[in-house]
């Protein structure tokens, strides 16, 4: 893949760099005053001024060691029992409608009537739970709280929790550094507060966790609708993380577990990603993040991590007008630049351009077997659709494999004399997709595969009523036919056009099948995944 | 908005560019081998070589007078015919499965069937209508053939057209120049027999025209379903104009005419693009292309067509990949590179990344007012979303205008503490979406705003169903109470979440309002908006 070189002036600095994933890739120029890649600098051990040339972390020693031993251990149990809490004190319930309102009913409902304690000194009954007055008061040990009361009541409840030998707080009250310097005062003071007492929280600013194969969350979702999945997404907002979790069914998105981390007093994005790297049930990444706490950590991490499962990123912030949003949403104080998103890809994360392009690439990566070259074969019934995927890909630096193999020695035979056996191969109305799909399944040089199923729906749809015509005889064949249990290549499939032959292209090919809104959209995922394994190799 | 520079190397040659829309844009460099580019510069009166410095279609005469007189007036009316022709023959029908099998009874569901001639000479009666030996034996004037007969005897059938007196012909046959050297000779004769005759032709390689207020089609489509609006399309692929149109309903794409013009043997871009221009019942122009055929002339026809409305493009072939693919679709020699772009923005059409993109902007383009200036005022109920609006405008040159105003003010007395009166305006929860709108819509300074309502639909859904929560109060207000009628600058909604929650937002906001599927789609869109009404102030 070529290297995208660019050019940034930064508060007076003109810096030099690549984004390439590449070892090697250099990084030169003056320091801009931005927190984190100061940090990221300084903390990998650079001494003096700012590297005038040729700086690079490939090679430098990571921030501190990468052990397995005890403390690495202990910190991953600690997150653990954020997911996983055999007992949830809920404090700060409330009967007026407004935010975590119908949290109780919502525990109830999903199965933890009696492993959830909510408090409120006031009240002594809420949605037919028992609501006790202090944490303190609670008579069983409790693994998690999960902290609603208002701003400035916060620390007292933290000081209860500690009190009654509570380890892990999820705080989701807002009114902390989002607002200012004297909310930034208050979240400094309630940090230091758990740290001393050993405690790890959550927030402020969040609404926790979801651990949909434990049917698990601490905020209202439809979490019955959700299939479990190994996707695992790290949210700096909590009303993202929500959003993320509401959509994620009709998009196919099977989930496995969510973290909002807010304004990040204690828990940070790096924390968790240790965490869900080595979490058995989570395969794929997703972050969300407005900025990046500890630069070099961050970077250690993700490196880490992205040796073990894909990482997939998306940077709120990228101007100045975003990082005044992010300094008022999550008290975030540095955004991503170019230079910053340089370096997380080169630390192995791929960085996604919207949350769609997010949520549909990350999906061709929980669904996908490795792709171990640049070669794309491209089976459509449109060709502009063709042309479209062509484009992408090349832009992405994919290769388009040449048409070869028995299968297309199979469709000569058969192709009518307009058709032009390329690729992409369009095989318009020729009714020989299914044979075009699985020349290219078969395909020795074709990495990776993405089929455009169309047709006009106007004339296939009475047909498909009446049974008189198999959809998979005309588009198959399925998947797991072509290719057994486990695909050899990636598949990625892009159907177009009326909603109604997008519900049958999701029949045909199976919910383990990845879809893609677009074509440009199949070939950018395919792009992520061939630099992902490339990089692993 | 800034100029963006390039360099390009395209076969030895160096160019220097900018894609500014600008007066004044310059283009510089040696002449690439692309007919296009060649055409273009030639075309416009240059002579000698390749210009070296300096270039630009500024200030040079139009390709031919751009005059009302009688020639453009009677090739419109030629055109014309296609859209509403009172009579139609059907040339090639058949009893057997396959490409326009459907086309006799699907002209009789829409109303045409004593108005449409089936014609073929080894049969007698098709789906309840008399079919005919030749076009020649059709008792009445016809206005427009379709042909679908196979390509060696399409030479024929227009003779036996142009015997008849018929004026317009869609050739919708494939087997032309998308096959190779001979089939672009098959081409080039039917195109001159075409000429002698007087005679316009639009294909081969097509599946013709759309005319959605007319309720008129050649080819199937689920018309009855389609609302009549003001977006034309011309696409030179047959398959993609018909995928458009079956996904147009579910995308709230409103369409007046679809012209698919395939090869373009006769009738091409340019013909239609004035066309289109002309057209009263079209406010927006979207064009699919694959090349341009006749540079110059497309390019004063873009120009003057986007002083009376929008023009928007895609352009398929932009790689080597891609004008592969382009040759063997629709017979196209020459692809779209950088500097080719340039050109076609310097005309005043905006073009699109995706086809999802050109369709949410085209819809944007048809239901809002003219964007006075650059300023956006984004109100979100989540942060994160706020931050990617903010982010792109940004990115493409648009800027966040200051929250000021007796909207704010009240907004200011009735906020939360923890709530930033900034801009994105992230209300939270705190109920104020509906103030926040206000707010935005009232403001002087804000020349447009974008609207992020989301919600948790866990908790909100029941609430709706049990009529507890009126979205409207929550949510609204509705666009026409705020604005009146007619909405006095650009507002662009983009609901996020559970898809319930998105159908509730169309019930909401109505069928008039424009709907981004991101936030990056709706500034992307705005920064449409604005590049083009500047241009036109």
């Amino acid at each position: 893949m070529r290297d995208r070189k660019a050019r940034q002036s930064s508060e007076g600095s003109v810096l030099h760099f690549t984004d390439s994933a590449d070892p090697g890739s250099f990084l030169e120029g003056r320091a801009p005053s931005r927190p984190f890649l100061g940090g990221v600098v300084w903390d990998c051990g650079h001494e003096g001024p700012w590297p005038s040339t040729g700086f690079s972390l490939e090679g430098r020693a990571p921030s501190r060691p990468s052990s397995e031993g005890g403390g690495r251990v202990r910190r991953l149990d600690e997150i653990d029992r954020f997911f996983n809490p055999r007992t949830v004190a809920l404090v700060g319930v409330s009967r007026h409608f407004g935010f975590g309102h119908g949290l109780p009913g919502f525990f109830a409902r999903i199965g933890l009537a009696d492993r959830v304690f909510p408090v409120n000194p006031n009240i002594e009954e809420i949605q037919g739970l028992k609501v006790y007055p202090s944490v303190r008061a609670i008579p069983c040990e409790i693994d998690l709280a999960c902290v609603l009361v208002p701003a400035p009541s916060v620390p007292e409840v933290l000081s209860d929790c500690i009190a009654a030998g509570v380890r892990a707080v999820i705080v989701m009250s807002a009114g902390f550094a989002e607002t200012g310097a004297e909310g930034r005062r208050r979240q400094e003071a309630l940090a230091a507060m758990a740290r001393r007492a050993g405690v790890r929280l959550m927030g402020p600013n969040c609404i926790g966790v979801v651990n949909v194969p434990a049917r698990f969350a601490t905020c209202e979702i439809l979490i019955e609708d959700m299939n479990p999945g190994t996707i695992s997404i790290v949210a700096q907002s909590g009303v993202f993380g929500n959003i993320l979790m509401d959509a994620a069914p009709s998009m196919g998105i099977a989930v496995s577990k969510v973290a909002t981390i807010g304004n990040r007093a204690d828990l940070d994005e790096t924390d968790l990603l240790e965490y869900l790297a080595e979490d058995p049930a989570t395969a794929v990444i997703v972050l969300y993040l407005e900025s990046i706490r500890r630069g070099r950590a961050f970077l250690d991490a993700a490196r880490r991590a992205s040796q073990r499962k894909p990482v997939l990123a998306f940077l709120g912030g990228q101007t100045e007008a975003g990082r005044r949003a992010t300094q008022s949403h999550t008290g975030s104080m540095a955004g991503f630049g170019q230079l910053e998103k340089a370096l997380v890809r080169q630390a192995g994360l791929w960085i996604a351009r919207d949350p769609v392009e997010l949520l549909e690439t990350a999906r061709a990566f929980a669904l996908s077997p490795p792709m171990r070259g640049p070669r794309v074969f491209v089976v459509t019934a449109s060709g502009s659709l063709g042309v479209m995927a062509a484009d992408r890909l090349v832009e992405e630096g994919l290769d388009l494999a040449e048409p070869s193999g028995p299968g297309f020695q199979r469709l000569r035979d058969k192709a009518p004399p307009w058709m032009n056996l390329g690729n992409p191969l369009d095989v318009g109305p020729s009714g020989l997709f299914a044979e075009g799909a699985a020349a290219a399944l078969e395909h020795p040089d074709a990495d990776a595969v993405i089929l455009i199923p169309v047709i006009p729906w106007a004339v296939v749809s009475p047909l498909l009523e009446a049974d008189r015509l198999s959809v998979a005889a005309m588009f198959g064949p399925r998947r797991s036919e072509a290719c057994g249990a486990a695909p050899a290549k990636p598949v990625i499939v892009c159907p177009q056009g009326h909603p109604g032959w997008k519900g049958a292209c999701v029949d045909l090919y199976g919910p383990q099948t990845p879809f893609a809104s677009t074509p440009q959209a199949a070939a950018t995922a395919l792009a992520a995944l061939y630099r992902y394994w490339r990089r692993r190799s």
